[in-house]
């Protein structure tokens, strides 16, 4: 069962500090929405930026002490992009789409399709970095589905309410510019809705109609989270009702062998 | 300038009754903000289901009298859908993108690609369809940025707000199944949001950093709008801030030259 109310609110967790590794995802939500006053509910969904989960994971690499293999560089070349950085993206895939100047679009380990496996390459510093080291990559998290799923956990048994967590990235996308939030781990909230069988307003039955809902739900707290110079990795959606499942982010990807653009 | 605060409201207007040819969606809209008591604020934004501008244009097409070509017949069996359907998506496209069978992925003459030219062949009957007419079609809007001009010049002389206003469908993806809110019309809401130059909590400029903001948009929408038995097609969502600008919804179509998966 999924259903949305006619209003959603959409709230950024107010004063998250910075994530480092070690770092409990779940007590850093509990605190900020004890500093919102808010009591989560039956239906709830929180969004986490997978960036925090990957922090909290510890997955920062030092590039500068990353062997670029031969493979690496000729793909540095056809790309305009760093061996090193070009050796951590084939680490994290598992095949080569697209490779251009500038575009290096691949499937990741995890198993959907992105560009440069995800890898943050822009501003990613461990909080304890030493000084001189780095420049620093950071990695999508290990098992993002899991990660969901023990946030889940904690915050159901410290709140009673039955919820969804999702943990989000920002993905570009064939055809359209701009990058969108997706999701790549669920908890709780079915990542699609599949609403084929029910009736419309004439009551004939709907067909072809599966909607992205976890993506959905990821695009909506992407609005208030990407701020730069504000900290709002934690998101809360409010206003959907479904019966929670345990079914991973991936059932949003394609079989390989199901794309007509892989 | 573009802004989000730490809280987006996004609401369903009520009771908005079954369009058909000739109505005045801005009319509605007005009626409906009434019925909901919504005044307008700066930094609006009304998000309309293509279906409804399609309907208040009168874009039915009864497919009994659709005449199809030698190429629609083949496309046909190539895809196992109707000669008559495949007519008229090869009419609204300027190019094949992928066929297979179930497959037929086009560019819109509007200039995004989606499947079936976003046909609409599954519940869409005008108002005043005649006993055994059809079976229908619903084609997608005319000049859709024009159309969400006219709402958001109509709602603005109402209101003294300064809002934007976004004519959404749902596509379907390369990669990732199900489908999402996508942004097919545009008005003063600015599509891209390039924050590019911003600067991030370590002072470093962000890079590669532009988020399809009126995609997102248009995905919270269709949170709250899709449902099948009960009307929604106009969704309020209130907690941007940004300063209206005319660019339409084609900012976000990657130009085919420059597009890896075309």
């Amino acid at each position: 069962m999924i259903r949305c109310g006619d209003t959603l609110v959409v709230r950024a967790l107010p004063g998250v500090p910075l994530v480092g590794r070690g770092d409990d995802v779940a007590a850093l939500a509990i605190a900020a929405l004890g500093r919102a006053e808010l009591t989560l509910a039956d239906g709830d969904v929180l969004v986490v930026t997978s960036k925090v989960i990957s922090s909290a994971q510890g997955r920062f690499v030092d590039l500068s002490r990353v062997e670029p293999s031969p493979a690496a560089v000729e793909l540095a070349a056809a790309t305009h992009k760093e061996p090193r950085f070009c050796e951590l993206v084939l680490q994290e895939s598992s095949y080569l789409s697209r490779r251009a100047p500038h575009v290096l679009i691949v499937r990741h380990r995890l198993g959907f399709m992105c560009a440069n496996a995800g890898i943050d390459n822009s501003n990613a510093v461990p909080r304890d970095a030493a000084a001189g080291s780095g420049p620093w990559a950071l990695l999508l998290p290990e098992a993002p589905d899991a990660a969901a799923q023990a946030i889940r956990a904690a915050l159901e048994a410290h709140s009673g309410a039955r919820i969804g967590v999702v943990v989000s990235d920002s993905f570009g996308r064939p055809f359209r510019l701009g990058t969108v939030g997706a999701a790549i781990g669920c908890a709780g909230l079915p990542p699609l809705w599949d609403r084929r069988g029910e009736r419309d307003l004439h009551g004939r039955v709907l067909v072809e109609t599966i909607t992205a809902l976890a993506d959905q739900v990821a695009a909506t707290a992407d609005l208030v989270a990407g701020q730069a110079d504000e900290r709002r990795p934690l998101v809360l959606v409010r206003g959907l009702k479904f019966t929670p499942v345990d079914q991973p982010a991936g059932v949003l990807d394609r079989a390989p062998g199901q794309d007509v653009y892989a």
